[in-house]
């Protein structure tokens, strides 16, 4: 049910710093937006066929600010893309592991997305994410 | 000079465990390896045209048992597939970054990688990797 990595997201103090690093490997920002139900502002750096998505808090409250304040910048959470998320959803529930969301929420791009929790994946947070356009 | 994203290095107190919740999501494990100098058990899981690679260390002097130690199991690095490691380091030290190593070493079934310091890319170990047949 899985058809590839979308992204790696990276929890980053600020956007234009982070992207530094990245830039002196010769990769580039393709796009920045703000993803509002999540507070963070997202960069996303295309890598072969996935991207880098360095998030950058923008309120306090902001699940990306929390993290950097108990852990410190670095990997957030791995992206999943998968055909169909409700169904992508439905396997994982069934298979034990502890989704984070009931229904799906809307990700960056407008995508539908969900995520399961690190305790039931050996530590990382996962999100499995449903193109709009899908 | 990077290509793509080769794979994501996650530390993991068990192999076979860990694999669990990526089987569950409907991936699987293509090889496993032992990297001697990094004292390791490595796990390969092919997604779309990059791996998750799940990192067991064989000895309590491991860098990835140290890791474990200290921050638990989670995403450990990110390793991006560069034609010419070499050429590669001498590009990222010029811009800056901190590179772990001297000289490229030994990496997972044969490649020419270095590390460079999370220091210097906003949290994040990453690692260049030349594929040996490259």
């Amino acid at each position: 049910m899985i058809c590839g990595l979308h992204h790696v997201g990276i929890a980053v103090h600020n956007l234009d710093e982070a992207a530094g690093a990245y830039r002196a490997l010769g990769l580039s920002v393709e796009k920045v937006e703000t993803v509002e139900g999540e507070q963070v502002r997202v960069a996303f750096i295309p890598v072969g066929d996935t991207h880098i998505e360095l998030l950058e808090p923008t309120g306090a409250s902001s699940p990306v600010a929390r993290f950097l304040e108990k852990r410190g910048p670095g990997v957030h959470h791995l992206c999943f893309v998968v055909d169909d998320v409700a169904q992508a959803m439905a396997q994982a529930r069934a298979a034990g592991l502890l989704l984070l969301d009931e229904t799906p929420r809307v990700g960056a791009g407008g995508s539908r997305v969900c995520f399961i929790h690190p305790k039931s994946t050996g530590g990382v947070l996962l999100e499995l994410w449903q193109d709009d356009h899908a």
